[in-house]
């Protein structure tokens, strides 16, 4: 079975290192050419090329390019796939691109490896990058389950932890566990940036340590793919956000109304509830 | 110079041991005698006891109980100090303790060493906690500056960074990047909690990872903590508190109306502003 992998960074490239360590033979596609000589000479690929011909002998073809690009990229690729080859994405967000991809294509599967680092790009693809990391694939009541195997084995074979969900469940998954976290934690950078009185300003930068760092950390990333996430995913978003508010106003009528039994109580809740989660 | 601390946790116990690595003589009190006994055998003070009258030889008193502690515990020191000695406290707010402290004792002096670790207690306590961490204190227009002074050799001593602030200044400062964190990361589990889809909760649970881990740290910390903090620090975190809201308001609508340059632009502006934080 031989693999193509569309889009070269570090989740392509580090597909590829694990497929080829399971002996799959891999086809690596990048529109730029010193991109996928990258990937070869660091053993990433077995071959490369700038031209969507080369996936007419792959059998499973990953699309590895940013969120924004999977559709687009999806259509440029179908002339060019075998009839039976298998068509996944590696998107973050599956409502907007699994009912445009399995319009066009029968053999779609949609998918999301939650793995990921600081860095991007070809060089900072790694080997095991998946491994004890959530997959999840999101099959409807028009993939075909043959399908659904083959990617599963493939997955299996990175030693991820494979989950199976409705795109619908995957985004609002997402939505609560990784898109408003980083809502939440921009608002708190800017909030804090608001402080009027200069000399306040200063000192909280001073004395700011794990807790602002921690806090914050997901809400100073890069802001291009916070701006993404909300706009692929809008909806699940905004239902989160809204309850979050929610939660956020009965906090602050507590701290308000001086009702520490119950804000006590509530940051109980929370410290057990976190449990369930990590 | 005779130093005395009150109360022998992780604050308490980690001073004594730098004040006894810096030549001073350390007299440690707790309630319980195995507390002291215990800072004895670690070598965390010199000389320990369950009564407060051994403050009588100390030339500089360290009070570190509880926050909701610090006043009362004052309230039964000042019969047994010398005229002359320095009172301090390490309470994390100022506003709710200073006043009343300095109307009981000339030679108060607030203070803030910000060092901690997850463990609490005697067993926790550790040499160079306050290394390279910030101290605060918080003088006022009351306060000696010799003491101050001799409180800011002390705390030199320790290697800390000092800083010096209005117990209001200290106050606000600690809201924004303490304890409006707290809450803001509370709000985020307890939202999460409030899934309705138990298979989308379940879901959200087996794909929580790093994002979600680091933003609900301290949301799932220690109730007790930060239900004290938002008491004593009620009106500056309801301050940050409001000001986080409009923040939040204002992504909301972003994420609302497909405002996605102008979201862009407020996450490019939160990546840049915590630069200055860390």
């Amino acid at each position: 079975m031989q693999i193509g992998i569309v889009g070269l960074g570090l989740m392509g490239g580090s597909l590829g290192f694990d497929f080829r360590a399971l002996g799959y033979p891999v086809i690596g596609v990048s529109r730029h050419p010193e991109t996928w000589q990258r990937a070869l000479e660091r053993g990433a690929i077995d071959q490369g090329s700038t031209v969507l011909e080369v996936l007419s002998s792959s059998n499973v073809v990953f699309l590895c390019p940013p969120l924004s690009q999977i559709v687009p990229l999806a259509h440029q690729i179908i002339p060019h796939l075998q009839p039976e080859a298998i068509l996944t994405d590696i998107g973050s967000v599956k409502g907007a691109i699994v009912p445009d991809l399995e319009a066009i294509w029968p053999h779609y599967v949609g998918g999301h490896p939650m793995a990921g680092t600081a860095e991007t790009g070809i060089e900072a693809a790694q080997k095991h990058l998946f491994q004890d990391r959530p997959y999840v694939l999101t099959p409807t009541q028009q993939t075909h389950p043959t399908d659904v195997e083959t990617l599963a084995t493939l997955i299996k074979g990175l030693k991820s932890r494979l989950y199976m969900a409705t795109p619908e469940a995957h985004d609002r998954a997402v939505a609560w566990i990784s898109h408003l976290p980083v809502m939440v934690s921009s608002a708190l950078i800017l909030a804090c940036a608001q402080e009027g009185d200069r000399d306040i300003y200063h000192l909280a930068q001073q004395l700011a340590s794990s807790g602002f760092r921690d806090t914050s950390r997901v809400g100073g990333g890069n802001p291009e793919l916070g701006q993404m996430m909300a706009q692929f995913n809008q909806a699940a978003l905004l239902g989160c956000l809204q309850t979050y508010r929610h939660c956020l106003d009965d906090l602050i009528a507590q701290v308000e109304g001086g009702a520490w039994d119950d804000l006590g109580d509530r940051l109980s809740i929370a410290q057990s509830e976190r449990h369930h989660f990590l």
